[in-house]
């Protein structure tokens, strides 16, 4: 059996959104930021790094979302949410989601956690991060669209983890004011998601 | 055949080094970030994020370490750099380069690179980050030898890539006045390494 922990608004939503796609049998266990229980020691035994996601499995943790990723899509190969046959094509893959978490994550991040990175006191450095992190998500944003993305899903014609990962990224573009439609590939990407019933289940839970 | 795009000082070291342990054959091109090569449009053609590491293929281009890492892994499966047949195993190698790329690297950028997330001129803020940066990597080293780091290698007994991307960035520790022996797991890592001869090769030729 699988535990999933999560909490709304994060990058968590990628792997939870790959549950579904694989039609995962898990228990998922929502975290409340807003009272540090991430931070808790119960919660800390599960994930030292005080982060989610992180997924429980028998056979220990799982952390940091590329890992669930490709874990999940192992897991449950008839899903087909990576092209495990293709040592070339998973490489594109796992080379989408590794600059999604190493720099758009981090492009983002400087929004609301610019204090990881100078001292907690010093606003005027935090309020300056927060201030360019608009131009550095939009830049993102391009070089995805105009020289990542083929369309209609990440890899092209074939659906990946990646898709599922760009969608959670893409919807913090309103926090920052940028319309995703800017985007069009993206946009598009993330419209057919939208629909597909798996989508919607986890971002009612979510937003419940 | 393979060409691998690196420049001295970057983390495309340690893609460098699994090339060297896989025994794969490869043509080395080097890039002077002197002179902007990574910004010159030939190379842009390669990789249009601008950044090293990248591995040219056959079949097109490889970028960001932790895919470059598994891409090399797959290629060469009887140098036995990561636990292919094991999906957990194989997450666990994912969850710790994925931490080092987004977590760990990103707090070492803050050193150097801090103009990525303020404005240039902001000289203030950018050197408020280059003062934080050394608490925070030794943060991350802290976490990695109490809580991740099994000894003698990443994993326990078994050699992976996370070791080679490992030494790696503690490699960069001298840089923000940090004694890796302050973390005994890691510096035994790292010395037993150092002894390696294919680690000696690509110090010498980066050092060149």
């Amino acid at each position: 059996m699988l535990t999933f922990y999560y909490a709304p608004g994060t990058c968590a939503l990628a792997s939870h959104l790959a549950l579904e796609f694989a039609g995962a049998s898990y228990h998922p266990v929502r975290l409340d930021f807003k009272t540090q229980q991430q931070r808790a020691p119960e919660y800390l035994k599960v994930n030292p790094k005080g982060r989610v996601p992180a997924l429980a499995t028998d056979r220990g943790v799982v952390t940091e979302t590329p890992a669930i990723l490709q874990f999940i899509a192992q897991s449950f190969p008839e899903a087909g949410l990576a092209p495990l046959d293709d040592a070339f094509q998973l490489a594109k893959v796992n080379e989408f989601n590794s600059y999604l978490c190493s720099t758009v994550h981090v492009a983002h991040a400087h929004k609301g956690r610019g204090y990881r990175w100078v001292e907690a006191d010093d606003t005027a450095s935090i309020d300056a991060m927060k201030k360019k992190a608009p131009k550095n998500m939009a830049e993102c944003f391009a070089l995805m669209e105009e020289q990542m993305v083929k369309g209609p899903w990440v890899l092209g014609e074939r659906f990946s983890t990646s898709d599922l990962y760009l969608y959670t990224l893409a919807s913090w573009l309103p926090g920052h004011d940028i319309d995703v439609n800017r985007f069009p590939r993206i946009a598009d990407l993330k419209r057919r998601l939208d629909e597909k019933p798996q989508v919607q289940k986890v971002i009612a839970l979510h937003k419940a």
